[in-house]
């Protein structure tokens, strides 16, 4: 599969239980410039070494750099200790970065290589379903500040991503539902027919069922893939991939990033944001009903502990989305489309928060 | 005077004591999204307040944040503080930087607005020389590592540059000198009619002379506009402008960037690489000595303490124009023509080492 961006374009490989088969895509790549691997410490135990004997197998000049996991350790001084080493291994402007991880060494990683001598290559591995279905794709990177998630980063496009389906099985279950709300998400913005299908195979979802799972995932990036052709910088139709973001990440930041992980907060948001469009006549009971059903019968959270509304708004137009401190929402309109609304009223906003 | 980069074109304004029609120009920009002034305590003190009374009196939301000046400063502790504060003065993804100084505010505040929420516009008012004619244009962006310069950083085009030459009149004899070798590298590499020019007219260059000195930056910025239109991100032609750096940064480096400033470690740079083209028979020694003669004549250094010359050749192997360890160097060929040559062998190099 692969994402149409001028000159530049990539491929996204897809398969189950393949790590070598990571190398001979890797031709591409010059044997003379040296290389490196950057995950957290949870990733570097469980594929670390195996990525990285893989990488030298294959002739490459290659070390591995780990950092801490967690929210926490996504900030510029990571970013800082990352490129130094790039230096002391004697990374130069045609070597190559790999992100091998979940969402957090991606953007992070995909950040480090953007910056390093203006920018060099680098390619996601992609180890969470998160990762796999959202964050690989689409070249935004990023470290969090002190106010806030992602709000440093650039737009990179990674020159592959290669995913290996198998990765999933070992997820903690948190983890495996933090991917799936992305899904969901999928299929409520973009994919009625795919929406269905996540309807009728919720036992092989539950069980993790590597077909079922190679099918999601596959559906997921060609989805993204086609929004991120469309609109590379989020000028207008990819801002649609925020459904439930803008709740969401509110959520996160008033509970100090610690009692809902990414999914749980984006699950919420996005009940919230169906509530709202109901609410506002944009979207009929039945199909709000099936959007809330889904992600209750999935294992997913609906409701949040009890926070002052008024404390939720202020957070949320602090959105990288807001301008001039107008808040701009993604409210689905139906199963399978969704539409930025940017004239919903505060009001309008706290009756949904209850 | 303008930039051709596509939809990333942008102006260049050249005037002489004209700081308040900075602001007819700014009409693009949205009074409803916050501004932020980023300069150093230096530039702060002699023009910080002027251009904010003047951004706030056309109209604008702005604030001034000032970091601490010099090459110490220049880093990714800088860019975190500065972009925390931008979020709380609530900029938004609509708002402006205004980068206000010579170069180290200028790369920073470039840098800063390139990844702060994934990039937003940003403004050049270079008051140096040196950030004139060379840095404030083409954009790049970029801070230190502990290892050396500018090793992480973006490309990012200003929106606008807007040059006010009546603030070299203020420079310290130094910060004047080190753009001055900056300009000399625009006549050697690029124009024999320019470098003429420099020689006719060095008791004008001497005395500051504002005529003089608006058509010394007007050319250098066309010649630098010419080159990155031609070649943004330094894939080829770029790289000429380069001249002199490689040895330069080598020497700044290995004096702890406290022995030269840019500028004169530029100048010894090309003298050096004058004299490795000459030796290598790819210069005349007429063109040698006219080159050595100007920079002489104009002021700059042209030799440098002892240093070892293997250390010399091993730092600029670190250089960021290095690819898997081979050295990339420019070379003048003449009088407004140089090349970049790869195949230059190590002992070449030692041999104009002394």
């Amino acid at each position: 599969m692969r994402v149409e961006l001028g000159d530049r374009s990539y491929e996204i490989h897809i398969g189950n239980d393949w790590l070598p088969q990571l190398i001979p895509w890797l031709d591409f790549i010059p044997r003379t410039s040296a290389m490196m691997i950057i995950t957290d410490a949870k990733v570097a135990e469980i594929a670390g070494n195996r990525v990285l004997e893989l990488m030298r197998s294959g002739g490459f000049k290659v070390e591995l750099a780990v950092f801490p996991g967690g929210e926490d350790h996504k900030n510029l001084t990571t970013v800082g200790t990352l490129t130094e080493k790039m230096v002391e291994l004697g990374l130069d402007r045609h070597s190559t970065v790999i992100a091998l991880g979940g969402g957090i060494p991606g953007d992070v990683a995909g950040f480090a290589a953007s910056i390093y001598m203006r920018g060099i290559r680098y390619i996601q591995v992609p180890t969470t379903l998160l990762a796999q279905v959202d964050s690989s794709v689409g070249g935004k990177t990023g470290v969090n500040l002190p106010q806030g998630k992602n709000l440093v980063g650039t737009f990179h496009q990674p020159s592959l991503v290669f995913i290996d389906v198998s990765f999933i099985k070992t997820l903690p279950e948190r983890e495996y539902l933090t991917g799936l709300a992305e899904v969901i998400k999928y299929g409520i913005i973009w994919d009625s027919g795919f929406f269905g299908f996540l309807e009728q195979n919720q036992s092989a979802i539950g069980s993790r069922d590597q077909e079922c799972l190679q099918q999601i995932v596959h559906r997921c990036c060609a989805i993204k893939a086609d929004i991120v052709a469309q609109d590379e910088t989020e000028g207008g139709i990819r801002a649609l991939l925020n459904l439930g973001h803008t709740f969401g990440h509110a959520l996160e930041a008033l509970t100090g990033y610690r009692r809902y992980n990414h999914g749980e907060a984006v699950a919420i948001g996005i009940v919230l944001a169906a509530r709202l469009a109901a609410e506002s006549g944009v979207l009929s009971s039945s199909d709000h009903d099936r959007i809330q059903n889904l992600i209750v019968s999935l294992g997913l959270p609906t409701s949040y502990e009890r926070l002052v509304s008024s404390d939720i708004i202020n957070q949320m137009r602090k959105d990288k989305k807001s301008v001039g401190g107008q808040l701009q929402l993604v409210l689905p309109t139906g199963i399978g489309s969704s539409q930025v609304f940017a004239n919903i009223s505060e009001s309008q906003i706290a009756r949904v928060l209850y």
